[in-house]
């Protein structure tokens, strides 16, 4: 196998790895207040009707609304005020016909209203009489008890990613703990002779350690634990000895393979060795990225990416974080876009994906997307571009000047 | 002025706002591999040239390029190899003419030569002899000193977000510390006597605090440190007690205004007595969020948010989310959106700006946004929505089947 480039689109590779990998989410108990941005592990069924009182959202009179009706400014109904609803209390007030009830926006609508007129549409007689001078429907500035949501009903699905506005659904539920997934352990393996740790200085054919830090960060912003397992020289036997240590303690491994073909002979033999099934695809239909690798080993997931930042971010997109994704139990993350021209034309083949970095500039009220053209080995072209263009495995390129989609970094 | 809403819209409140709020962005030095998601508070300059070596971005063979001028399968260039550049090191090889050495990808192309030509367009004679099937260009496959960054060149500018690429720039250069914008601690006062801590049980009349929690969220998520203050009874004394120790304690104010307008009278005057110039603008002609306070208290903004949940988090989004990227130097994150068709008519008035719910839903290939109607009091209306289509203040309302942006939650 090693010789031999089995070159899988991007697409047909995924679809066998997820022939071969089934991941099993696992759960912990956390407060709600922290799970932000976590996955929810579990349904979520509400306890309790949601308001659980008949809810005024105005400031004004609950009322009788039968005995509003018709009136008029010229013509208003009386009314009798029996009484004030206290806040954040319940009221044991209750209209008969023809009585009203002072209530606060947020308050309790007392017994026998159906109604509140809002304030502004009344007039005051004396301290225990009103008039009306606009008619209310029934339910009218009412929120009954459980429109929001009701006991029982499944107020989020395992799966769902917890935004701002769910803490607060989580919260007016008194739900105080939340069962969400465990974040993967991603190992991070960097490889090469050449490869020197960030804190050190360099010499001549010598580059620091780019990918572990890269990649570690994409792994955070994907909801995984980075690991690093720092840099294995271009040796067999500590590249073996590496990824072993690094496949017993982590749920995932990812190696940012060395670059030359004899590195990449021995990554693959070495993955291949780390369980079955071993090596699923070695080699995609996708530019830059070519030479990654996609294994299943024993149940842990085991990617090869490539040397170049480029194209290991390109691929980490592709592959690692969804299924990163995956093993949370939910799914990719929405990507920012934004629409553009493409500033001049994209050659690509039909049959291959072609991922360009580009920068964003405004001209003349117009979004224009400029390729940022550079050698993959170069950081800069990626800490230069704002987002990412894909021309589609079917495309033969795009010209200068169509609309494209920018997926912003 | 509690009587009088100076209604004005966003952009105008925003520039009055901006007129007298200038945030002076404090800075910290933290590791770099830290720094993902914070704020560059210095521009970075280039401490080195990247790369530092001439790289070869191939595996072959380094070669002068004129030796390989006219070279084809048929008549191939015969070249003497003097050796191979080992990775990881400089190599004190120096090419003559008619001489080539090998070298792997990311290694170091030895004196003398200026291309590498690929292995695959070689074919080896003898242990110390080649021939070159195909010509190279001087340049080609070499990445020059230089070529990615050069010393003193200016990387990154003040105000830069971090990505994870961004990451792997500066520990490419060996910057292992940065200078980033200290987090602005944002206070956060919900009211109400009708508000309860969310692990109470409740009784009728009673709400749980849902704003502290959603607000939390929302500001961690645009870059800042909340504090909750918990909550403040509806009582005048007690609210500018904890507002005045919330001022001296945080760098902004939020407060999730109590809901009647007794309350929001009372709140108007707590925060306008709070410092110079005191309350700039009071109501915004935006749906749903018109009562809203903006302020400036002695250098400290303040902002009193409706305490609908809908409500609060348009407005957050719209004044707050800014402030907070204006105090770390930056400006506000890309939300991520998509183009949908809108479902149904929705009618607005010119002169208002209006945020509407809405769910997204694919039929028949195409993305479609629902929007969530339901009174803003409902924070299901929130957890059920998928992202926000905003009416812009010229506009009389948008009709169905219309192409719209939906910006995510």
């Amino acid at each position: 196998m090693s010789e031999l480039f089995t070159v899988l689109t991007p697409p047909a590779a995924l679809a066998l790895f997820n022939q071969h990998f089934h991941p099993t989410p696992c759960a912990e108990r956390i407060p709600t207040e922290d799970a932000l941005d976590r996955v929810l592990a579990e349904p979520l069924i509400s306890p309790q009707d949601l308001p659980n009182f008949r809810r005024s959202t105005v400031d004004g009179y609950a009322v009788y609304a039968e005995d509003t009706y018709g009136a008029t400014a010229g013509l208003p109904a009386f009314l009798t005020v029996i009484g004030e609803a206290p806040m954040g209390q319940a009221t044991d007030l209750e209209l008969g016909v023809g009585e009203a009830a002072l209530v606060h926006t947020g308050g309790m609508v007392p017994a026998g209203a159906n109604a509140v007129v809002m304030v502004e549409n009344t007039q005051q007689v004396d301290e225990t009489s009103i008039e009306v001078m606009k008619p209310v429907a029934d339910g009218e500035n009412v929120i009954q008890i459980g429109e929001d949501i009701r006991t029982g009903d499944q107020v989020l699905a395992p799966g769902h990613h917890l935004r701002p506005q769910d803490m607060g659904g989580l919260v007016a539920l008194g739900v105080t703990q939340v069962s969400v997934a465990v974040p993967p352990r991603v190992a991070i393996l960097s490889t090469g002779d050449e490869v020197k740790p960030p804190d050190q200085p360099i010499g001549p054919g010598q580059v620091r350690d780019i990918n572990s830090y890269t990649l570690s960060a994409l792994v955070t912003r994907a909801g995984g634990v980075p690991i690093r397992y720092g840099i294995v020289p271009d040796d067999r036997s500590a590249l073996e000895a590496a990824a072993a240590k690094a496949h017993a303690e982590a749920d995932m491994l990812v190696l940012s393979a060395g670059s030359s073909v004899s590195y990449r002979d021995m990554s693959v033999d070495v993955i291949d060795g780390l369980g079955e099934p071993g090596v699923l695809a070695h080699g995609l239909s996708v530019r830059p990225g070519k030479p990654t690798i996609l294994a299943v080993a024993d149940g842990i997931p085991v990617f090869g990416l490539p040397g170049n930042p480029v194209s290991a971010m390109v691929i980490f997109d592709l592959v690692v974080a969804p299924t990163i994704r995956a093993m949370l139990g939910t799914g990719t993350l929405p990507k920012s876009q934004v629409e553009a021209r493409l500033d001049r034309n994209i050659a690509s083949i039909s049959g291959r994906e072609d991922y360009v970095q580009v920068r964003l500039e405004e001209r003349e009220g117009e979004r224009w997307a400029i390729p940022v053209f550079g050698k993959s080995n170069l950081i800069y072209t990626l800490v230069n571009a704002d987002g990412t263009v894909k021309i589609s495995l079917d495309s033969n390129g795009v010209r200068a000047g169509e609309w494209v989609t920018v997926y912003l970094h």
